[in-house]
């Protein structure tokens, strides 16, 4: 566990995430804000992997996301993850999306926990909750 | 120009859109908005092909998606897309995704027009105002 | 279980799928192999999610793709899939992407059979054989 | 322009790579073999993007792949790439993915080289055969 606040990985944009408009197309920001909760989760002790390896699935139920400026393949990107709220059944987390400091793209995703057996939502496991208390979001 | 009201497009869902979850990825969801939306255009006879040609782009500003049950490899899912809202810049899409009448997850975007050359935003081109009136949405 | 020979598929083209070469990006054409495939398997009266329900994957171990000229957002492309040959612990299929007539691109994959439940390879399942047997490719 | 041989670059597993067989979708490898081949140019000071810049494409006219283990989820690959081939209108790279050391899959991507005004084959730009040269292929 370590410290608080937003954690932040760098990507280049490949070229695949282009479209014909000669800039990303706009359903990969969703799959790069998976990448900096993926790197947030890393960072604090917990390997999202490990989530699913004890029967649970953290699944995105509500997603918002504004464009700003499009990023341009060979760019490089840096990508932040804050958790923003963390609730006995869910949580959400804030990103955004920068270029040499220019904001590109910020967004939201809200969550809840499965129970891979069940498939029923279910309280945040004993095992996650201290990773994520550590992240230091408002709980509600 | 046809009649007004959403329009639906019928696709099955392809292996590659699945994740480990057994489900379809939360991302691909923007994609099928897409394919709705174009269908939308088409259907009203301006096939979005069209409106790049003519020099625009139709750009994505914003996006919400909500997502209730999961779509799984082999169904077959309902997309449906009416225009909400057109302005004389922008523009507002609204989406639903059923399967079996079920709803899966709705959506918005919201869109502005650039003008190709310069890169600015501009008004809506006068090749394109009328298919969108005829789509029937609350102007403003 | 229906006719032999390849069956074909029509898709429209989608803005997701170019990338900044106004084209489509050429791993998008694996994805349409493979909805050739699911389709010829659907024809046939075996659906894929079958072969997976009753705990066995058909995985891919090769594949070859030609490009001859690039389909760009809006075409319609016709996929055609054919079994090629069929042995007793793997397939290899065929496919053709035309569009208007045009010869787009050609590829093969090759699949082996994997027992879910050991994670090993294993011979066409009994369930299966049949409706590939009626595909007509040559037997091996 | 600097070293010979193959040159790597190491990724981590996206989720959205993987599929409902919870390995990496087969597609993705194309993706990236991309990569790899990117960030071989990157190193040998051309970056991709100077390519189209200077109004040339560098088209995939063929690709061949072999899948013999598959990644996962969270994995960290190293991506490797070399000039295998170096023509006066073509090349052809050769790939490897590999997980802590194990062969997971190899590849080659054939590409020949388009004059982006006309759309027609060209030989390679003066511009870029140094650095190509320097990578260090049997010539031809």
């Amino acid at each position: 566990m370590t410290t608080r606040g937003p954690h932040q990985i760098e990507i280049e944009v490949r070229y695949a995430e282009t479209d014909q408009m000669g800039v990303v197309h706009h359903a990969n920001y969703l799959i790069w804000f998976e990448l900096a909760r993926t790197e947030l989760c890393n960072r604090s002790g917990l390997h999202y992997r490990k989530i699913e390896e004890a029967g649970y699935f953290l699944v995105v139920t509500q997603a918002e996301l504004k464009y700003r400026q499009g990023a341009r393949y060979g760019d490089r990107v840096r990508l932040s993850c804050e958790l923003e709220r963390l609730g006995s059944r869910g949580m959400r987390f804030r990103y955004e999306v920068r270029r040499d400091g220019e904001l590109l793209s910020t967004g939201r995703t809200h969550h809840i926990w499965i129970d891979a057996a069940s498939s029923k939502p279910c309280r945040i496991p004993a095992m996650a909750l201290p990773f994520f208390e550590a992240m230091g979001a408002a709980q509600s």
